[in-house]
C-alpha cells in the first residue's frame, strides 16, 4: 500500500461502519482516479433491497456515467465477489485494492489474470468488522454471498 | 428453445423496444422460475444515469431479495458481458437463455465452465433491434460495453 491508498482505505471502512450501524452489510467501496474520489458506495441489500448493490457496484453507480475507467483504482473493504470481479473487468478498470480477504474471497487471481493489479492490504478495521457482522448475521451474509 | 421459453424471449424484446423508445439502450431482461416472471428489466444507462444498469442486473435488482436462485432462468436479449455473466456465476443461476449473441458475445464459455446452461436461440427481432440502435448511437454503445 502507498501513502496514496491509506485515506481510502480508512474510507473504505466508514462506508463498510455507515452500512453496518444502518443494519446493511459492512462492505465499502470508493472509486478513486488521480486521488480523487469519482463515486463511494456501501452495500445496499438491506437497505435498498437491492441483491446486485454490493459496495463496489454501488461504489460504481454513485460515480455516474464516464466515458472511460482507465487510470481508476477502485478501493474496497472485502475482497471482490464474482458479480464485482466481472464488472471491474467489463470495466477496464485496472486496480483494485482490497482492504481484506480474510472473510471472503478467492477472485483475486481471475482478476490478475486478465491483467488487473490487486493489491491485498490486510487491514485489521476491516477484518475485525467484517467478522463481527458474519458471527452476528450468518443468514444475511450468506445471501449476500449466495451460499444457501 | 421450449415452447416455455417463447415468450419470455419476446418479453425481453418488448422491454428491449421500451428503453429503444425512452432513449436508452436496446437490452432487455427477465428472470423466470416455474413459469413465472421474478423480475424483468431493460438497459437504465442513459434513463437514470446507471452505468450497472445493464437489462440483466435491473431485472435481478427488480426481483428484489431472493433466499437463492435455483431453478431460474435468466433471459436475455444480448448475450451477457464480463458483469453480468459474473452475477450469473455468482448468484448461481443455472440457465441462461440468450435472445442474441450476434452483435455481442463472447462470454458463453466462461458461463458453460462453470456450470451455467446456455441456450442462444437467434432471435431476428432482437438482433436487427440491437443493429440498429449500434448504428444509430455508436458512442452510447461503446460506452456501455466500456469500449473507448
Amino acid at each position: 500500500m502507498t501513502d496514496q491508498d491509506a485515506p481510502f482505505v480508512t474510507r473504505c471502512y466508514e462506508l463498510a461502519l455507515e452500512s453496518y450501524t444502518e443494519g446493511g452489510l459492512p462492505i465499502g467501496s470508493v472509486l478513486v482516479r488521480d486521488g480523487r474520489i469519482l463515486g463511494e458506495g456501501h452495500n445496499r441489500r438491506v437497505q435498498q433491497g437491492d441483491p446486485i448493490a454490493h459496495g463496489e457496484m454501488d461504489a460504481l453507480r454513485n460515480a455516474g456515467r464516464l466515458p472511460h475507467y482507465r487510470g481508476t483504482t477502485l478501493y474496497t473493504s472485502l475482497s471482490p465477489c464474482m458479480m464485482c470481479a466481472g464488472t471491474i473487468v467489463q470495466f477496464g478498470i485496472p486496480r483494485v485494492v482490497v482492504a481484506e480477504n480474510r472473510n471472503f474471497g478467492g477472485n483475486e487471481d481471475f482478476l490478475r489474470e486478465r491483467g488487473v493489479r490487486v493489491d491485498v492490504v490486510d487491514d485489521a478495521r476491516c477484518t475485525a468488522l467484517m467478522a463481527r457482522f458474519i458471527a452476528e448475521q450468518p443468514a444475511l451474509w450468506n445471501e449476500d454471498i449466495a451460499e444457501a
